[in-house]
């Protein structure tokens, strides 16, 4: 009966792009867990708003991920 | 900065199957969010005792879960 | 020092059936862990987005609860 | 789907005090939920260790819970 | 990598007092575990809505929150 | 009724080393939310095993983090 919990920042993943990382994560999950567990497979995502994600201090906006995600910064 | 916790039942999954599930949720998160953030993407594992994790008030066996798994049950 | 965190889809539940929710919970972990706990004991509900809750890969809606709370699923 | 998380200390509760804490949780949200959302009920449990739950400061031991429980404290 | 979640009532703290407690309580963890981890030290805030942290039963308000914290209560 | 769950790898942090960080985090929280809240202050201490914290696909050992912390790595 595998739980994931999956966090992120408000405003950096599109709705879409929450469906498609859920599906993926729930494939993932279940190539190792075994097939017969997908219905029992439950995955959440909790968004944290953008000033309230602290990195060695300092808050974390979306624009930042975006940056780190290019491999802009 | 994707952060996941996976749950699970004690037991189930071997060492080796546990990091089968980290490295394929890591790269399902990467493949969504940008490769970019792979360094940045924080995976737990958090096992929950198994008679301490309970569906419908019955606790849930890593036995049990082998036989759904396997679509025996 | 009891701490319970309960989660569910957001407009599932109404207000008042919320602090039934707590009202309940509280009775039934100090029933068990001792009535001099009460004042101690801490409940939080968590919601969760109807759209970020999946189970099997596909997002679970407040009225997919109420067709299985009241067993036409 | 409901979803709970019951914490405490370690050492606190019997395993069968557990078993019964689980099964009255299990009932109080159903009772509110709806009872057919039962065998979708989870019920986790995940203890802390003695040292490792802190009130004002003070690590909180099993013995300290039983004296509040019991009010002696 | 140090993980730290903090909970608290939705409406007690003021956007600067958040941004002061996450740098304070980051502060804390750099100076114990040490100040070369402060780049991968993680601090989220999950704020709870008033009517859904509830201690011994009873819904607690940013406005009892206050009361407390200055001693009124 | 602040509420912190403080994480990390097993094994890095001594018991003494703990109380540091628990004693810490707290006068952190309370020095921002109100002194007055020292008595409701709850800090939670959840290692997670050495091979099941992962970052960017690979586990993260104590002595990973030493080096870090040391800034040798």
């Amino acid at each position: 009966m595998p739980l994931a919990q999956l966090r992120g920042v408000s405003g950096y993943l599109t709705p879409q792009q929450k469906n498609e990382l859920i599906e993926k994560v729930t494939d993932a999950i279940v190539s190792v867990q075994g097939e017969g567990l997908r219905p029992v497979t439950w995955v959440l995502i909790d968004d944290v708003p953008e000033d309230q994600w602290v990195i060695g201090g300092r808050p974390v906006t979306a624009e930042d991920i975006r940056a780190v995600a290019s491999g802009k910064k």
